[in-house]
């Protein structure tokens, strides 16, 4: 994504604390509280300009979802939305995915959502993808029983690269789809990027994962 | 493939014992002892007209090969091209993959191959499907410890319920391509179904995969 500098958008995000959350008043926050009602979290890690989070909260009232934006310059396209929509099952936070255990506690997240990240297609860039070990650890770490991660993306070298690591890391392929937009999935929620770059000849590529399984059930050790 | 009926195949192959086992002879033979030399055994499934089993046995002397294949009528093209190259690391198994645990011993095999599989893409056929769950238990327990299954497709269908079935049963991708053919792998051995289609636009798509392991290493027990 080109990005103009918008030295202004701080201040627009700090103007609006009903909707955003900073990453330094993140690890205070306690997100059962946040949300109008409590309901299950739903996080997108890199909202960028919020369709698929803003479409995803008012597809489904019944989850609170949390956009995840770590550029200031493109977290207002989110705001700008929610401004628009008032949604009270949507909260924007502006803080870095790579960060994810200082904003939430083990087993809060009911689901997870990459959508077309960043693809760092150079091997010595490999850590920064959002599907490399570190990051899956974290996301394990934060979902709950029954809890999954949701990722597409058009980048075949990040979507090759992710099959082996979730496979590596002891994550189970619930589901992929090779072409998203030639299946018979239902209720495809759809990126502003998705929306203008799918159809060129490039498929969408997608997957369903779920984290290793403890041995253990919770509290057998008790 | 559409076939022609011929009837004097199975003469054909019972003519040729020193390069053709058939199934009923097959569960007596040792596999050991059965090549010129004693190699580690890799094994195609479903080799069609023999491109790909003969193809690799050229080029991997230190290899013993199983071409397998159900049908005499193509079984015996991959004889034709036995009876010019007459490699001593070859060896054609008339027989059906549906019934492997008859003809090999566990843990006798280095490496099983995959090639073009039939996609069964009816759902009802599913358990046809030879990476539907009963035969990656075959597989499973066929491997050595070290073993590896590879696979190639240019069926998108197959492929996405393979990437699922494979890691639901328990198994490691160690690597997937989506566009082999648009990659940086190198020491592909085509197919004559992947000459001939590939490059129509369609992407072959591959893996490779490790069986899940014993918990426990073997001799642990004792």
């Amino acid at each position: 994504m080109r990005l103009r500098n918008k030295p202004w958008a701080q201040d627009h995000l700090d103007a609006h604390p009903q909707y955003v959350i900073n990453g330094d008043q993140a690890t205070e926050i306690d997100w059962r509280t946040a949300f109008a009602k409590e309901q299950p979290l739903y996080l997108e890690v890199g909202s960028g300009k919020g369709q698929f989070a803003i479409g995803l909260a008012q597809a489904h009232p019944d989850r609170n979802i949390i956009a995840m934006e770590m550029m200031a310059s493109v977290a207002i396209d989110i705001l700008d939305k929610q401004i628009d929509a008032e949604l009270p099952n949507l909260l924007i936070l502006h803080a870095d995915g790579a960060h994810l255990d200082q904003y939430f506690e083990p087993h809060q997240l009911a689901r997870i959502y990459l959508n077309f990240s960043d693809p760092w297609p150079k091997k010595r860039h490999t850590k920064r993808r959002l599907t490399s070990p570190l990051f899956l650890a974290q996301y394990q770490a934060l979902l709950a029983e029954g809890g999954e991660l949701h990722f597409k993306t058009d980048n075949r070298g990040l979507f090759e690269y992710s099959l082996g690591s979730f496979s590596q890391a002891g994550w189970t392929l619930k589901q992929v789809w090779l072409d998203l937009h030639d299946s018979d999935y239902e209720g495809n929620i759809l990126t502003e990027y998705e929306e203008k770059f799918s159809g060129k000849g490039h498929p969408i590529y997608r997957l369903e994962a779920i984290p290793p399984q403890p041995a253990h059930a919770p509290g057998d050790a008790l």
